[in-house]
Formats: structure tokens, C-alpha cells, sequence
């Protein structure tokens, strides 16, 4: 593991890596990762609504940008409100990650700035000035992707890859049995997203929900690398979320898992065939994904629709070792 | 086995069965097992569309009776469309068990006749005769069973248990990705039948498609019993349409698995859990378990939905032995 997550002289260029997110303490722990780790180069943040309101997401990116000593890298703030806005008020989990993202440990505020533009803005013109070199990680629900691919429908074949935190294909979901958060808080912008590419990875909580962090290993990383102690603290308030809700004495590392995803994909078991998301009706948020191995008979939904690439497996121990690493380095 | 499915004289007295259908290749398999069976005593076959349409059922159930030597077992004609067709055309599954539902093998027109009543009414009236007695298998889309619990909304107190065949809950769907055939043909049916008592059982592709006979297991059940040649005969296009299909060289055996359920429910692993069904856009039809172990937190669809039994483990082996056991006495 180690040899993969250290760069050698002879390491090719790092990745370059933007983030789509909503912090979130997760998504901290994910963000942290990548600005610890080697193999890619941080270059943007985009921000959404999801965990937090945009524009406290967007003071998160900025306070977890000067935090790692990143303050040169742009934040740009994206949409508000879902795409169908309107029908539906926009459900922001602060019940699971404390009103301010962070556990509401108290964070000065940001010196920093967002950019001018939108992230969907900001999304096309990075991408295209890197034509296949920039990887994508969208870790909230989905609008800026939806909002970018509309003014670039072609962006799918620029960047490098898309990867995606969403969804639940064969286990239930987590805002109800049918649907994962993400997915949920934008399921016709989701649609769209695994509807314009096949060049996209997509792992939801059938391997997230596999990778898990206990309260001890979470104190354990208290003192350990610039980092540890602050990813210690901001955890507390959702890991008693977790202790709560599901009973259990650890947190889900959803976010982590997908910069793990980002950097170790052979670490996962990808199965391809088309995903649909439910845009209506009680199940609303539901993806559901064509496993069959060469596409489903006959005429339905899924018919002509990208063959994407969806997480099914995870190698759960080394994913968190990775993590834990990257947390602690 | 044996002795479970050969009366002794200290058998308890059989129990009273109606069984709802769209024969149908598998439907007439799940009949002619309940005709052979010692344990269930047939007192009605109520028809509906599906694999045929709703008078060809009909036919078909006269036929499958005659063939039995049970002329005396009442017939009732049901619904020939969804409770909100006009949005969708019926679709009928001629393609999987031919035009005449038995796979084109040009049976004689049948004999008798159906009732003067509905099938909603002959449910009614003949599950309030012998209060906690009767067990519904419904082997098709729930548009009569939805019916029967509109005209009498405690009906779910009145019949002993409702087996339903249907829904696909952590697999693949088999009209679409995210549907099984009986939901699909009227999901607002089967989602207010859920939603209507605690008393029911479902199983659906998870373990219907684990219970398969091969084309050679087939051939073999010529000359055994009064209905082995019939079976075999009937199962040719079926066993055709799988081959094309699934590129296998058997057929599942969705209907008879569900009677098989009627005689040995500890042949299947059942959870309990609300399950709701999607009635509209891309996945209409899909079915969603509440699979968490006290239901599912917060405000959801789920919440105060009856915990009903979902069957989502089978003993295949001892199941299908049973199958050819009756199919063949």
C-alpha cells in the first residue's frame, strides 16, 4: 500500500483533481486526503448545497483550503437549489453533520474568496484547458455536473474520469429504503449525469457502507500529521449521529472511500451496465443499475442509456488502511 | 419430503385455496401441483391478465380444471385492465408462454363456464364464508386482489395468508431492470395490497429464479402422473423463449415456487419489512423492502407501512423436488 501512496522520482504527473462537495466532515476527511496525497494535484473546488447550504459549503472549502496551506487553490461556488427546485425543499443534513459541517467545533472564518464564475463555469473552462487530464470527484448531489454538462454537453469526453459518491443499487438507501442522500437531493440531475457519458465510476453505499472508522481508531488519530487531531475532533458529532441512527460504535467513511476510489480503483469490484435514477413518486432517488452482462432484452429505460462503471465490491480493509494513511501523513 | 405432502389419517383438515391467475405455462405447473397436493383443498381459481388476456385465463383455468377432473371448482373472471389503465396498454407476455398461453399445443375449448361474478366479489364473499380459512396465491398482476380490498377493506383480516408471486427486491427486474412482470403489470395495485394488512407473504425473482428445471428434467416428467406429458408439452415454448432469452437451457419455475411456498413456507427465508411499490417514470413497477432490522428511521413512504414477509433465501434443491414430486404423483 504504501509504495502506491508515496511518490517515487520516477512517479508520473500527479492527477489533476477537482472536487465537487458540500462539507460536510467527511467530505473534510476526503478533501484532506487528496491535499496529502501524491498522486494528484488538487486544482479546484466546487461547491453545492447537500450537508450544509452552499454558501457555508463554500466557507468549508476555503477553511479546509487555508487549514492544509492551499489558499492558491480557486474555490468556485455552484447551485443553490436542485434543478426541479420548487417541488421539493432542499433537505440539508445538518442533523448529521452539526449546523456549521464541521461537528460545530467552532471554525474562525475563511480569509479567502470564491471565484466569480459558477462552478459550472469553472467545471468546463479548467476541464477543457486540460484536455484529459482532469479527474472529477462529485461528492454531493449531483446539480453542478447536470448544470456543466448542459453548457459543455461534450465535457464528458474531456475529462479524465468522473467519480462518483451516489446511490444504492442492491442495498437500501439511507434517506429512506429506496435512496441515498446524494442521489436523493438531485435524482433528475443524477439522471442526466450517468445519462451523457460512459466515461464515469459511480460507488454508492454498497461498498461505502463497508468502510467504516471506529471512535477508538477516530481518537487514534489525534496528534498524528497536521491533520489527524482536527479530523479527530470535527468526527465527533457524527459519529454520535451514527451511534444513534444506526447503533454502532464507528462512522461510515463515504466520501473517504471515494477519494480511495479516486487514487486505488483496483481496490474495488466495477461492474458496467446502465443506471436509471427514480425521478418521481415514493421511491424518488432510487438508481437502479442494468446488471445483467450485456444489457437488458427488449425495449425499456436502461435501452441505449451509457454503460457506466458502478462499485458492487471493496476491498474494505485496504480502502481504510488508505485512508488512514492519508488522514495521519 | 414424502411425508410431508402425503395425507396420513391424522392429517389436519387440507387448507381451502384460491388461487388468482393468468395460465400461463407456470401458472397451470402451480395449479396442477395444487390439484395433486393432499394438503390444499382448490375451492376457486379467479382470473386476470398477464401472460394471456383476461378471457383466454379464463379458458385456460376451465381447461386446467377439466384436465383435473375438478369441473366442480368454481371459475371467476376478473379484471382485464390495471386499475389505472388508458395511461399504459396491458402488456401480455404471449412472446414467453404463446398465444394460447400453453405454449400453441391447441387444447379443446373448455366445457364449463365461469361464475356470474367478478372475481373481486367471488374473492369477497367466498373468504368471508370461511373466515381464517382460506389461503389467496396470486400468481399475477393484483388487480383483483386491490379490488377485493376496496369492496372489503378488512379482507386482509379474514383470509389466512396471501401468497403473492411478484416483485424483484435485491435483484434485477425481468421486464425491465427494475421490474418484475406481475408488479409491472400494475404496480398502484400491489402497492395498495402491501399497504392494506400485515398478512400476506411475497416472493419474487430473488428466489423464483434460483428454482429452474432443465429442458432433459422436462422431457423426464413425460408419462409420470396424469399431468407429466401435459407439463412437458406445454413447456416447450417456454423452455424456447428461455433458451433465447437467458441463453439457458431451462426454464424457472416462478409459479410453481410460489405454491411450493403455500405448502412449505420453511422451504424460504422470509424478512419482514414494509415494502412499497414505484408507480410511475423509468423504474414503474419496482419493488422496495425495508430490509432494516426495526424500519426504517424518519419521515418516509415506508413509515407505518405493514411489515409484511419477503421471501429473499430459498432451499432450491428441496423446492424443486417437491415441484416434480406433485407434477408427477
Amino acid at each position: 500500500m504504501a509504495a502506491d501512496t508515496v511518490a517515487s522520482p520516477d512517479s508520473p504527473e500527479p492527477r489533476l483533481l477537482i472536487i465537487d462537495t458540500d462539507p460536510g466532515v467527511d467530505d473534510a476527511m476526503a478533501i484532506l486526503m487528496a491535499c496529502r496525497s501524491p498522486h494528484v494535484k488538487l486544482i479546484g473546488l466546487t461547491t453545492v448545497y447537500g450537508n450544509v447550504p452552499t454558501a457555508l459549503a463554500t466557507a468549508n472549502a476555503l477553511r479546509l483550503l487555508e487549514r492544509a496551506g492551499l489558499e492558491g487553490v480557486p474555490v468556485a461556488q455552484g447551485a443553490a437549489r436542485s434543478l426541479k427546485a420548487g417541488t421539493d425543499v432542499e433537505r440539508i443534513a445538518d442533523f448529521v453533520h452539526g449546523a456549521d459541517g464541521f461537528g460545530d467545533v467552532g471554525l474562525p472564518q475563511p480569509k479567502g474568496r470564491a471565484e466569480e464564475c459558477h462552478a459550472a463555469e469553472f467545471l468546463v473552462r479548467t476541464i477543457a484547458a486540460h484536455p484529459g487530464r482532469v479527474t472529477v470527484l462529485a461528492l454531493a448531489p449531483l446539480t453542478n455536473i447536470a448544470q456543466a454538462l448542459m453548457l459543455d454537453p461534450a465535457l464528458g469526453d474531456k475529462w479524465a474520469d468522473l467519480i462518483i459518491l451516489g446511490g444504492a443499487f442492491f442495498v437500501n438507501g439511507n434517506v429512506n429504503p429506496a435512496a441515498e442522500a446524494n442521489i436523493f437531493g438531485d435524482p433528475d440531475a443524477a439522471d442526466l449525469v450517468l445519462g451523457s457519458t460512459e466515461r464515469l465510476r459511480i460507488l454508492g453505499l454498497d461498498v461505502t457502507q463497508q468502510c467504516r472508522m471506529t471512535g477508538a481508531e477516530l481518537e487514534a488519530l489525534r496528534g498524528r500529521g497536521p491533520h489527524g487531531s482536527f479530523v479527530a475532533d470535527i468526527s465527533r458529532f457524527y459519529l454520535g449521529y451514527h451511534r444513534e441512527w444506526y447503533g454502532m460504535d464507528a462512522i461510515f467513511l463515504h466520501d473517504p472511500t471515494a477519494m480511495a476510489a479516486v487514487l486505488r480503483p483496483d481496490l474495488f469490484e466495477w461492474r458496467r451496465g446502465a443506471v436509471r435514477v427514480a425521478s418521481e413518486g415514493v421511491t424518488k432517488g432510487q438508481t437502479v443499475l442494468d446488471a445483467s452482462a450485456k444489457g437488458f432484452h427488449g425495449h425499456n429505460g436502461w435501452e441505449g442509456w451509457p454503460r457506466v462503471q458502478v462499485a458492487l465490491g471493496v476491498a474494505a480493509e485496504e480502502v481504510v488502511g488508505l485512508i488512514t494513511q492519508l488522514l495521519t501523513s
